[in-house]
């Protein structure tokens, strides 16, 4: 494979998050991002998951490198994973590697060497020839890349919206993709997370207007929840308290932190004397404080969480707050936000959300802005990245649309190899690639085996049938004793123990002494009956865990 | 309280679904709906949720009637677990009545008295005379009342839209709801789903405009997924399928038997030769079929599931073929149908969804109508009822704006009293209310301790030691051994199941054998000793069972 350039996905190709790409050409290896993935509702007890990069491992003499698209961490969560394995420099914005640093600190890595590139800088790896070109997203500092390569140029978009007045006036770099266009790309890499939606995504000032609007109106404290890493709507949030005469409260462990990152590296701009502590909040008028925190998507450990149900400390609502939740909703977690919406109404507080107002825009492209992408880059090949494969569908539609051959277009899965020549692109095979997830301290200790069982455990509880049998005689010697957790409320029904009971005492009794003495035979045979039963009887399957004692 | 008459909601007041209200005077009392609710994440394994009713129970006596606005299971799913406790007639209209009769067959409750009534007809009960009045929803034949009682009149809309073309041309009777505004009524009780929706409800009608553009389009089969109980939706596609020259094909229990319930009682339209059987599929040309089937929400077991994932026996997925999810994400099934939207595109279907098309509108009344229903009805009392805390509020302010003062405006939880006489209305106490968990054949024998239990179990799985104490000596006799369900993938991480092993065993070694005598005391010095090293090693907290022999 000497004159190919492979690029394969580790992630990022089968869901939203996770994101992370490999390039390899002879004994040079470059890696774009190193994401985590949130774990579904069906991912029980998982903190969150990162790509199987066992790949990378098997070849760690070729790698030269990671570089970063932006902070977020769908871009570098898996980083301190990878880096306990690897070690590499790693290239980035300095917001990017600022927020890194700090999540390097807590995995004890402070060692990785992070190297500081601006845009329109450029970094040489290997073969590879990497330019950092801004991209304007839901977070301040985030680049694209204009790649040079032995094959011939490539383009990666990072997660981008094309915002024209973006809050920190760092504009898109129309320029760089249209040289890049111009010098003729073989292949773009672009975001494909709205390839769903239409028309334009509205520009993050366009939240301004409705937070003027909402502190126009308000007379007591406002509580403003967002994502911490959403610098720009911080910086709007603080910009309007500024202009209403209002002092500013950060709160949470990440908003402080992140907040105090950005203002250490100029990227954040707050007046002297606005930015105040939470113990200051007691001092402070109702009608002069705006409270900035996390929380956003009903976390039950978040501060916002805390005060919806009067257990924060220092906050309590009261009649006259004012609540925003200026984020999206994520799926899967309405309920939980919904609930915090109500405990705060039931509380005195007005909540603005989403739903009944314009206080979040998205940060990726809709469709026009991706068909423009497609028009100033006009890669001869695509491949859409970041998204499930519906986004990746949807994707590959407008680029037919812009002019791309539909046998140009690669829809590829996490793990697959895109092989690149100067004169041709094709999938070929696929290497070692998957989901592995964090619970706790665990990393891959959980399997979907785990999983399975977890959501047994959850649908219908755990019952446990314990008992000691005299090994030569195969008589009971005590028992069948019952547990159950999460199966029923044992108080309230206790004839179904007592049922199960007798049941397996019945069963154990018509089973003849030679069957006894084979341990793992009554297992079965105590398993299948109480299935059985239970499942007529009730219509639930608990796991059942017949426990023998033999004497 | 002689002249007073008290309405308590049962449900319906902190949630959407589970609606059942009260209406009690003297010795007469009535019920309005009895429905379920679908459960929510944190329920987990629980099939559905009812309303405590033992309120009613407790004054069965007085119990006249029970009358339906429509045949939606969130207004009439209780209604076999109550009539099991009492034995009263249920009025409704008669589709209401028709897909109510087939639920309680399943539950052999074939003897219920099922009174049908047209819009317009009156019932009289006790105290009670109640008019019909037709309102427009997503199911045929819904209605709302007018209740004439010793103090007043009420007015009850049940779920509604103000819908100008319905499907079926049966309009809404704004005629009864300014008659009963006319007569002075002295409460409104109102649906409140969508009080948070500015502007106006698309028609059911928007929707058969989206169908046709699919249709026109569509080269091959074309399969849509809905609601079983949307007779106007089913009626639509079964319209265009006709003006196509498609026939249809019905898939999935529950839809079959709506529809023929719905076509008994000339509900539904179907032009002869029209509606086919799943076994003619193979004979028809692909442009010639449409299939309409269950499982918009990404319910496992349902038909669009299997067919998805290839599982479905006659249905395959192939290029061309045309799937369109013709309903809403209830929030908290985003994920699975976004699986599954996956999952038809990888087969080459072409998906249709509401994220990226108009093949939806709501069945509820947004603000504009809700305030006209204000309007006409022009109650002095209003209550907003059909809602979580957010919809009350917003349903609330809306009421205001119509002129109507704060206090006249009751927003009550499930079980609070509402006290009306001719004069005053207010709120004075409680009765017994909340909600009853349905697993399986279980009711009520999940309570939140066993929720609590599973939600536990989900997250970090189960550790179950097991040893053997010679009870005089206090002596191991056997074990400790560990069984682990959930927790972590054993065969990968078999020196955890060795450290917590010995661990245990050192914590024994170190008791004095008085203590170990004691089996309780051992099981707590077990569980704590395992939880912290757990925690601190794992950031784990399993459920931990130790379960001790003594010889």
């Amino acid at each position: 494979m000497e004159n190919l350039l492979s690029i394969i996905a580790l992630g990022g190709l089968e869901e939203i998050g996770m994101n992370m790409t490999v390039m390899e050409y002879g004994d040079d290896m470059i890696i774009i991002d190193a994401g985590l993935m949130f774990p579904k509702e069906d991912m029980l007890g998982i903190d969150f998951v990162i790509p199987d990069f066992s790949y990378v491992l098997e070849n760690r003499d070729k790698l030269r490198g990671i570089i970063l698209t932006h902070g977020h961490e769908d871009h570098t969560g898996a980083l301190p994973f990878l880096l306990k394995q690897v070690n590499v420099p790693v290239y980035g914005t300095p917001l990017t590697l600022g927020l890194v640093r700090e999540k390097l600190k807590e995995h004890k890595l402070d060692t990785v060497e992070l190297i500081s590139k601006m845009p329109r800088e450029k970094v040489e790896l290997g073969v590879f020839t990497i330019e950092f070109i801004r991209v304007t997203h839901s977070i301040v500092d985030g680049v694209g890349f204009g790649i040079k390569t032995p094959v011939g140029y490539l383009v990666h978009t990072g997660d981008f919206k094309l915002d024209p007045t973006p809050v920190d006036g760092q504009l898109m770099d129309f320029h760089k993709f249209t040289e890049y266009g111009e010098l003729g790309t073989l292949l773009l890499l672009s975001d494909s997370t709205n390839a769903e939606k239409g028309g334009y995504t509205f520009s993050e000032k366009e939240v301004r207007r409705a937070f003027e609007e909402i502190f126009a109106e308000a007379k007591g404290r406002i509580i403003i929840a967002t994502f911490a890493s959403n610098i720009h709507r911080i910086q709007q949030a603080i910009d309007v308290a500024v202009m209403f005469n209002r002092k500013v409260i950060l709160s949470g462990r990440s908003m402080v932190s992140n907040a105090q990152i950005a203002l250490d590296l100029g990227y954040l701009r707050i007046p002297e004397n606005t930015w105040l502590k939470l113990e200051d909040l007691k001092n402070l008028d109702d009608k002069d404080v705006v409270i900035i925190t996390t929380g956003s998507q009903g976390e039950p450990m978040s501060v916002l969480s805390r005060i919806a149900i009067g257990e924060h400390k220092n906050i309590k609502i009261k009649e006259g707050d004012v609540v925003i939740l200026s984020a999206k909703v994520i799926p899967g977690n309405e309920n939980s936000i919904g609930s915090i919406i109500n405990h705060l109404f039931r509380r005195g507080a007005d909540v603005i959300y989403e739903k009944v107002s314009e206080i979040h825009v998205s940060g990726h492209a809709s469709k026009e802005e991706l068909k423009l992408m497609l028009n100033l880059v006009r890669p001869k090949y695509f491949m859409p990245v970041h998204g499930e494969h519906r986004h990746k569908v949807y994707h590959a539609r407008l680029a037919e649309k812009t002019g791309i051959p539909k046998s140009n277009i690669f829809l590829l899965d996490n793990g697959s190899v895109l092989e690149v020549s100067e004169e041709s692109v094709a999938q070929n095979g696929k290497v070692t690639s998957g989901r592995i997830y964090v619970d706790g301290k665990g990393v891959g200790d959980v399997e979907d085996m785990v999983l399975r069982d977890r959501r047994r455990l959850a649908h219908d509880g755990i019952v446990i049938v314990i008992l000691a049998i005299e090994k030569l005689t195969g008589s009971i010697v005590s028992g069948p004793d019952i547990i159950s957790r999460g199966f029923i409320f044992e108080d309230a029904s206790q004839e179904v123990i007592n049922d199960v009971k007798e049941l397996v005492y019945t069963t154990l009794k018509g089973l003849d002494s030679e069957m006894i003495a084979d341990k793992s035979l009554v297992q079965a045979k105590i398993r299948s009956v109480l299935k059985k039963y239970l499942r007529n009887t009730m219509e639930r399957m608990p796991m059942i865990m017949p426990i023998i004692y033999e004497v």
